[in-house]
C-alpha cells in the first residue's frame, strides 16, 4: 500500500526525505491527539482531576505540532514545487492537520467539562457518554490508520462508521432529555454533557473529513459533497 | 491597501489574471454564504417558508463553490509554482473556503430548524435568535471586506467582534434554560432553538479563522493560538 505514495520516484532523495518526515509529523500529532480525547474521557469516567489538568495543560503541544507541520507544508511547496500527487499529499496534510486540531480541542473542552461537574451530583450523567466517547476514539484510531497506509478502501470504511456515532449521540440526546425532563432543576448541569455529547459526535463528522482528504490524495478526486452511492462507485 | 497583493510585480500577466481571478471567485463564494445566512435568519424570523425551502436548495452551490475554487488553487500551485506571498495568499484561500462552506451550512442548518418549527407554539422563541444573527451576519460581512482589502488592521476589528457575539450567545443561553425550567414540557423545542444558537455562535469562531488567515497572508505570520497581547503587538 505504501507503494501508492511512490516514494520512490522522485530524483531528489531530499525531497522524499523532507515528505516523510512531514507525514510522520501527521501521525505523531494525530497519536497525540488520539491520546487527548482517550485521556479527557477516561478523566471523565474515572473522575481523574489529575488526568483532566494534564490534558487541559498538553493541548497546547498539539496547537504548536499544527503550525509547525503547517509551516513545514508551505516550505515544501515554496522549495519543491511539487505537482501531481505529491503536491495533493501536501493539501491533504494541510487540511488533515486543521481538523486534527480540532479533535483536540474537543478533548480540551470535554476535561473542562468533566473538571467543573467533578463535584455535582448529575455527575453520573457524563458517564453516559463512555460509549460514544469509545467509538469516537476508536474512529480517529482507524482513520489515523487509514492514512498511515493511504488505504482508500480503509477510509471509506471508516466514513460509514460515522452513522453509527450519530446513532449513539441521538439515543444519548433523548435519554438526557427525558431526564430534563423528570427533573427541570438538573437542567443546567444535562446541558453540559448534551455539549459534551454534541462535541464528541463532531468527532465523527472531522473523521469523516480526514477519510475524504485521503481519496483526494490517492484518487484526485474530491469527494466532498457526494452521495453514498457515488462514494461507493469510486470503490470499482 | 491593494498594494500589499503586489499584483503588478508577476512577469506573467496570465499568473496574475488567475490569482485575480480565484480571489474574485471567493469574494462571490463569501457574498453568497452572507445572503444564505441572512436569508435563513430573515426565513426564521419572518416565518417564511419559501425562503427557508430556498436556502437549503442553494446549500449546493456553495458546495460547488468550495470544490472548483479549491481544483483551481491546486492547478496555480501546480502550474505557476508560486512562492512567497503568492503562495500564502493561495494558503490562505485554501483554509478561508473550507470556513465558507461551514457557515453555509450554518445556514442551511437553521433554515432546516425554522421550517421544522414553523407549525409549533415554542416558534416564538426562534425569534430570540435574531438579535444575535444579526450580529454573526455583520461580522461575515465585514471580514469579507477586510479579505477583499486584505486590510490587517480591520482584520484584527473583526476578530475582536467575536466577544461581542458569545456575550450575546451566553444571554440567550440563560434565557433559553430559564424558559425550559419553567415549562418542562417546552424542552425539546427550546434544545432546537439552543443547537441554532449554539451554530450561530460558531459562525464568530469562523469569522476569527479567516482574520486569521488574512493576517498570516498580509504579514506572513501564524498567528493561531496566539494571545491577545501577542495580536496587538502584530499592528505595532
Amino acid at each position: 500500500m505504501l507503494d501508492s505514495l511512490n516514494l520512490g520516484r522522485h530524483i531528489s532523495g531530499q525531497f522524499n526525505a523532507e515528505l516523510e518526515s512531514i507525514r510522520t509529523h501527521v501521525l505523531a500529532m494525530g497519536g497525540l491527539v488520539e491520546q487527548q480525547l482517550a485521556d479527557a474521557l477516561k478523566a471523565m469516567h474515572k473522575q481523574d482531576i489529575e488526568l483532566a489538568r494534564r490534558v487541559i495543560k498538553d493541548d497546547h503541544k498539539v496547537n504548536a505540532m499544527e503550525v509547525a507541520i503547517d509551516e513545514a507544508c508551505t516550505r515544501i511547496i515554496a522549495k519543491r514545487q511539487p505537482t501531481a500527487s505529491d503536491l495533493r499529499l501536501v493539501i491533504a496534510i494541510i487540511k488533515t492537520i486543521t481538523d486534527l486540531e480540532r479533535i483536540g480541542d474537543v478533548a480540551e473542552s470535554i476535561a473542562k467539562v468533566a473538571l467543573e461537574n467533578f463535584t455535582n451530583k448529575q455527575y453520573n450523567l457524563l458517564v453516559s457518554l463512555e460509549a460514544l466517547g469509545q467509538s469516537a476514539v476508536r474512529m480517529l484510531h482507524e482513520v489515523l490508520d487509514a492514512f498511515a497506509r493511504m488505504d482508500v478502501k480503509a477510509a471509506i470504511d471508516v466514513y460509514q462508521e460515522d452513522d453509527r456515532i450519530d446513532r449513539e449521540y441521538e439515543a444519548i440526546i433523548r435519554q438526557l432529555m427525558t431526564y430534563m425532563m423528570e427533573d427541570p432543576r438538573s437542567i443546567p448541569n444535562v446541558l453540559q454533557v448534551m455539549w459534551s455529547a454534541r462535541s464528541i459526535e463532531r468527532v465523527g463528522d472531522r473523521c469523516q473529513n480526514i477519510c475524504e482528504y485521503i481519496i483526494y490524495f490517492v484518487k484526485g478526486k474530491d469527494i466532498r459533497h457526494t452521495s453514498q452511492e457515488e462514494l461507493e462507485n469510486i470503490l470499482k
